[in-house]
C-alpha cells in the first residue's frame, strides 16, 4: 500500500493531519477507506508511521498520526540527465524518487529538443507532485532536489567539478571501452545523455570535468529503462 | 539510432527489402533519411546489419540489405508477470524486449483487475508491435514469446514446475526474509506480482511449484521499475 505523504500545512497540530484533494480521492477510490482504518503515512522529509482515520467524508479526512520509523536510506547518487522528452520525464522523476535518488540535475545537450524545456512538468508544483508520487509508491519521505540547467557549457565547466568532488563521476555512453562499475561503496555522480546520446564534444567536456565514460553493453536503452538498470547495477537495492 | 526490424514479407528478394507504414514514417520524420543513406537493420529472429536506401518516396523505401552480425545474446530469463495495468503493460513489454527477455508469461492473480485482460494490447498484432519497438530500440532481432494464462491455479500446478526444471525459480515478494540473489550464472524464472502483491495463498502455490521468495529491499516499486531493477541485479547487462 502506498504511503500518504503529509506536508507541513496538512498538520492542524502535532499528531493531527487533515487531507483533501488527490490524497482524499485516493483514500476513497483506491483504498476504499473507512473511519477507523489505519494507513501508512509519512511526514515530508521526516519519519514514517501510521495514520488512524478519525473522520472521513467527501471534503476531507482527519487522521491521528503517529510517526515512529525512519524512511529508507537515500541513495548516495547524484543523477545528471539531459532533459528527457516530457512524458518520459514525468515517469523518470517518479522512478528516481521511488529508487531513492535525492539529487537530480536536468541539463541541456545538443540533442535535447528545445521544446522539452517548455513542458509544464518543470513547474515547482508539478515537480513536487511527481516526486511525491514516487515517494508514496516506495514509502519514502525525503523530497529530492531538482536543479534545471539550460546551458550545458557553463554547467559542466563551473558547477560539475564541484559536484564531483569526493565522488565517483560516471557518464553512461554507448560504445565506450569500459564497463560500468557494479556494486559501488562510495557516492557517485552519474550522467545520462539524451536520445541519440551526448555528442563527442559533450562527452569530452564531461570527461574533462572528471567523469569516466562507461558502457552498459551493446543494448541501447531508453533513459527510463537505463536509470533503474544503472542504479541497480551501481547500488544494492536491498540496502536502500 | 534504432534498428529497423525487417520481417519476412518485407523482403522482395534476399538482400532487397521494401518498407512502408510506421517504419517508412520513421525514416522520413525522425531520421530525415535520404536516398543513399545507410541505416541499421535486422531481420526478425536473424542477423543485424545495414540497409542502404536505394529509393525513398512517400509510399515506400527500398533498401539493399546486408546482414552480417549476430544480435546481442538473449537473457536466460523467463519472466512471469501478473497481468499489469494496460498502459504500463505496453511499456513493460517494450522494456522486456529491449533488455533481452525472450519468454514472457502473463498470469492472473487475485489483485489483477478483470478489465486488464480486455486490453487491446493483448492482440497478436499489438504484442508484436510493442515487442518490435523494444527490439528496435536495443538493436535486437529475436522476437520474445508471450504466453497468456488467465487461470492462476492450473498454470502454477500444471505448467510452472516444467518451466522451472533446471532453472533457479524466484518470486519477488516484499517483506520476505531472503535478499534477491545477484549476478546469477544460470537460467532463472522470475515471478512478479500485481499492484498490491501476490496473496499469501498465491505465494504458497508459487513456492510449492519451486519458486524461492526473495525481496528487493524496503522500497516497493511499480512493476515497470521492478523489472529493469531485478533484471540488472540478476544478470550483468554488459554481457547481454
Amino acid at each position: 500500500m502506498n504511503l500518504a505523504l503529509l506536508f507541513d500545512d496538512d498538520f492542524r497540530s502535532p499528531g493531527r493531519a487533515v487531507l483533501s484533494g488527490r490524497r482524499l480521492a485516493h483514500l476513497h477510490s483506491v483504498l476504499k477507506a473507512a473511519e477507523g482504518d489505519r494507513i501508512p503515512v509519512g511526514q515530508v522529509n521526516g519519519r514514517i508511521g501510521e495514520g488512524h482515520i478519525l473522520r472521513l467524508d467527501d471534503r476531507e479526512a482527519e487522521l491521528a498520526v503517529t510517526l515512529d520509523s525512519p524512511p529508507p536510506p537515500p541513495l548516495p547518487l547524484t543523477l545528471i540527465l539531459a532533459m528527457p522528452r516530457p512524458k518520459m520525464f514525468r515517469r523518470v522523476l517518479q522512478t528516481c524518487a521511488s529508487l531513492g535518488v535525492k539529487d537530480i540535475w536536468l541539463i541541456n545537450a545538443y540533442k535535447v529538443e528545445k521544446s522539452f524545456w517548455q513542458t509544464p512538468w518543470l513547474t515547482e508544483e508539478h515537480l513536487r507532485e511527481n516526486l511525491t508520487l514516487g515517494l508514496e509508491q516506495a514509502r519514502d519521505t525525503a523530497l529530492p532536489a531538482v536543479h534545471v540547467r539550460k546551458l550545458f557549457k557553463p554547467f559542466v565547466e563551473d558547477e560539475l567539478p564541484g559536484l564531483l568532488a569526493g565522488k565517483r563521476g560516471l557518464v553512461a555512453h554507448p560504445g565506450t571501452a569500459t564497463r560500468c562499475p557494479a556494486g559501488l561503496d562510495e557516492p557517485a555522480v552519474l550522467c545520462i545523455g539524451p536520445e541519440g546520446g551526448f555528442t563527442p564534444y559533450e562527452v569530452t567536456k564531461l570527461a574533462e570535468a572528471g567523469c569516466e565514460q562507461v558502457h552498459l553493453g551493446s543494448r541501447i536503452l531508453r533513459v527510463e529503462t537505463a536509470v533503474p538498470v544503472l542504479i541497480s547495477r551501481l547500488y544494492d537495492s536491498c540496502n536502500f
